[in-house]
């Protein structure tokens, strides 16, 4: 039986380009600017949004990455709930999705592809949506990824620019994913961790039915650059400050001993630490909890600014389908001086 | 000074995946296909045709691929082209595009990403379009391309199901970019041959104002499965048959030059004669015009079916912008037995 994460080379192969080097190099470039295009990427927001005329507005957004789990199926699963998830993170309903899959013929049979788009199918007929096409190229590595587009009525996007301080945080999966597959690449991870990571990973991030009467001014999805670098993305758009609480952080089983255990980190918490330092602190202590926001999430939950005198609802609703929700912090006015992101 | 195609590592490295292998590895998936989708993968048609409601639709298109050409500007502009193409390809309109893009930072130089974006931003806002997102990972192997949307009546739509036996066949790029860019990579190509080939690349595919007062049938664009690969999904798609005057072809400088030396065939070559030859014929003694309907394009011409009796006037209007449009066949009955696609 084929690991495929066993497949994919250690080091920086295949991993995000930091957003800072990305800034660096591509900065100075002039881009023109249509009214249509409501959002960008000025804000780093999860998905661009474009205004298709009659208050109706397209969602769209991209990813693709390695295997970080071993089983096809399952890494089918992921790759198609994390590209959807940043249709859900903007409140768009998923439309269509074209596959992008690099796949070594050389080194791995045929035959896996099979259960890697039924994974993957799966989670997209989930959403409603359908696979309207794609490319698929012969590579070193193998790579699976989405480009989804969704539908949304253009005044009832949630943007990561609309937190309002006196909201209410509230995050909607477990933190983690990302030690927990590093000790999963290296033979260190407990298979009860293993499983209730994909089984989170494997969730869309769907809340339909579950906000009736719930105000979200803002919202995210938590994944690469981890809770502290997506939710300092939220309190820059926003103009505020927030405050969590790392006591009352969810957490997937096994994350903290992964942590504790040193050599599940891997390159992305480190370039978390990095692309976060200057405006993020942590209570002093903190210890492992601090690694658990800097972890890079792969399919991660919803971070939604909500009113604080909805946050209690919010979370009872969440949980039918999102059993870790938790309130997790609070947002505040945006500090004259000091970090932006205070974990306490 | 860095030549891109060098970096490439030669072999099947980022090469598509043939078609056969993906229908003879995922045919048996089941997919769902809702209403709104009014093309999707059946006849391998150069987009996806979603209905939004109210007669419009979206065209969307997905491509990326390892450097063909050296200079980063020409690259960034030719990946561009080729994508947006597709869009083009069913007559619509491009809204947006999000970037694929794996970039091997240990080996080279972040100062390319710069001309490398430029060039792809240039053809994007050309188009009118706009950049509006994307994904970088790090990788072994420079790869570019874009996802494209755009807008089309879903009524008027450009299909490759609609060829009707009587029309004309126009072509409105010379052939030969895949053993030109062949012979690049070995260094065997003349500059001059380069320079016609990249300048053909880098052209979009729009013809917005060439075609007033002319019905277009069908219309695909010739990729990467050449002239005779994309002209035989037509003829399928369309129930009918295909005559193609091998001396009417349009040729890109040095491709005969190219193909009769032989060593600049390359693995798609192959694969295209493989994929064609049961359903494909040629005269006798059509040497090297035969490959030169099998070579496998980057951002090809269009190939359009239209009425007879609007073919010269078709042909004039379009040469304003694509010099090398020529009329170089006829649609014809699906034959009852025998070639679907003739090559006289």
């Amino acid at each position: 039986m084929i690991k495929l994460t066993e497949t994919v080379q250690k080091g920086g192969c295949a991993a995000k380009l930091p957003a800072g080097t990305l800034r660096q190099f591509l900065g100075g470039l002039q881009m023109k600017r249509p009214p249509e295009l409501v959002v960008g990427t000025e804000n780093l927001d999860d998905a661009c949004i474009y205004e298709l005329g009659g208050g109706t507005a397209l969602v769209q957004t991209l990813d693709f990455f390695t295997p970080i789990v071993d089983d096809p199926e399952d890494f089918g699963a992921i790759a198609a709930a994390n590209a959807i998830s940043d249709v859900y993170a903007m409140g768009g309903k998923p439309v269509t999705a074209l596959s992008i899959l690099a796949f070594p013929s050389q080194t791995l049979p045929l035959e896996l592809l099979e259960p890697l788009m039924r994974g993957a199918l799966s989670k997209i007929e989930e959403s409603g949506a359908c696979l309207a096409g794609g490319h698929t190229i012969d590579d070193d590595t193998l790579k699976l990824g989405f480009s989804v587009t969704g539908l949304v009525k253009t005044q009832e996007a949630w943007r990561n620019d609309g937190a309002r301080p006196g909201d209410a945080l509230i995050l909607t999966k477990g933190l983690g994913t990302g030690t927990i597959t590093t000790a999963l690449k290296i033979r260190e991870a407990k298979t009860d961790w293993v499983d209730a990571a994909v089984a989170s990973m494997k969730q869309l991030n769907r809340t339909e039915g579950l906000l009736d009467g719930i105000e979200v001014h803002a919202a995210t999805d938590v994944t690469g650059f981890g809770l502290a670098g997506h939710g300092l993305q939220v309190a820059r758009a926003s103009k505020v400050g927030l405050e969590i609480r790392l006591a009352d952080l969810p957490c997937l089983p096994g994350a903290r001993e992964c942590i504790e255990e040193g050599e599940m980190l891997n390159r992305a918490h480190k370039t978390n630490a990095d692309y976060t330092q200057a405006e993020c602190s942590w209570a002093d202590g903190a210890g492992w909890a601090r690694w658990l926001t800097l972890d890079p999430q792969t399919s991660g939950g919803l971070l939604l600014s909500v009113p604080a005198n909805q946050a209690a609802r919010a979370v009872e609703q969440l949980r039918a389908r999102f059993l870790r929700t938790s309130q997790i912090g609070v947002v505040t006015e945006a500090p004259n001086s000091g970090p932006r992101v205070r974990f306490i």
